[in-house]
């Protein structure tokens, strides 16, 4: 790959994400779908000197440039299949944001709620869509003026995916909820992503049961008439 | 710089872009501000598949990822003067889009005008605010659902550059267009960019020759009585 008109580019990680998606299964599949999805980007040395982020809260916005490092090094794909076109169609993958990418370079349009300089820089957002502890290579601020285009056109990915099922909490899901800290917030994010259908566009056998790990959680629902509905919500370790 | 939680990631160019700008000076501040502007991605092998393309052209923009490679290597700063706020003011880095930052990474939306695969990959875009020569790191599909957020707040970085002069090209500067290929489109771009003002905020001394590369020309205008005058258009090699 080394090639002198093109040469190997280093780039250090300016933080870590944290976020509740501990695995890949469940993740919205853009940015900005469910933004009771918070999350904090917390900023490594030398970049974590709080000057470096002055004007930065006056951006309703910001953009994150990162690194899909749930992949191994450099393996990317000349074709895949967007979950949008059901998994059976695939497509060139530069007509796609799939990881499988060279450069496995990650893009995406978060909320900013605030910048913590109590120690070192903490960037808390919400509407992320990254595995837990993914490097961030940069942050700008998102600028309308440039960014929105309300009127690109965008083939076979034109509209937001629909909000598919109404989530219901069984009585034992219900009585799970009690053991969480932040039971009502961990309550609508569940809701939002379950609303979204994270199964794979092949998987529609009904009464299946699903697992999905948030937090420190382990939630299982199934779904069936037309609804998706939680089962229970037990610690993870308990289950693994 | 090396440290085992933050690993380096080894970054390659896809492509290079060429455009009209041989030099910073006269590129507008941000991309999609200057239509006119047009450009071709280079796809270098083995990035150079048609089908990793297959169902782009769906899309009428897309996102360039880019290396700011006219910086040296791993040159950044922590504050920055913004040009909007007239260069008498510093912002964090991070609040802004300036290259000296961390990973010198680049991220501009472009129109997507045609996908040349009969030798290779060409991508035709317009409204880049790119070097000449920028290597391009990822390509990817601009989604409306998504990228678009109409109402996002920017604070010192709300509205768009102003058009701020009128453009006239005098007797010599339209005798001079006579040489150019493609002299109409030539001069739609000039006009374009010249009605930016890209003159450092600070330069506000009227009747000063300034000079643009642009392509294999050099255009030589001045600013008097709040209009933008081309003197001279002449091929940049009998000049310098």
């Amino acid at each position: 790959m080394s090639d002198p008109d093109f040469p190997q580019i280093d780039i250090y990680p300016i933080g870590i994400i944290r976020t509740p998606f501990k695995e890949k299964f469940g993740i919205p599949r853009q940015s900005g779908l469910v933004e009771s999805v918070k999350a904090k980007i917390i900023i490594q040395s030398p970049y974590d000197d709080p000057i470096m982020y002055d004007g930065l809260s006056e951006f309703s916005h910001i953009w994150l440039t990162f690194h899909f490092n749930d992949l191994p090094v450099n393996v990317w794909k000349k074709k895949v299949r967007p979950p949008r076109l059901g998994g059976n169609q695939k497509k060139g993958v530069f007509a796609t944001r799939s990881p499988y990418r060279p450069n496995q370079l990650g893009l995406s349009v978060v909320s900013l709620l605030s910048i913590d300089t109590t120690k070192g820089v903490v960037l808390e957002v919400s509407g992320a869509d990254l595995l837990d502890q993914t490097p961030i290579l940069d942050i700008k601020p998102y600028l309308p003026y440039v960014d929105s285009l309300e009127h690109a056109k965008a083939g076979f990915a034109n509209d937001a995916p629909e909000k598919k099922y109404l989530v219901e909490f069984s009585k034992q899901a219900e009585i799970d909820l009690i053991k969480i800290a932040d039971a009502a917030e961990f309550k609508l994010l569940v809701t939002e992503l379950l609303s979204l259908d994270p199964r794979p566009a092949f998987h529609n056998d009904d009464l299946r049961e699903y697992h999905m790990r948030l937090e420190d959680w382990d939630v299982t629902w199934v779904i069936a008439e037309d609804k998706a509905h939680v089962l229970k919500i037990s610690r993870f370790a308990d289950t693994h």
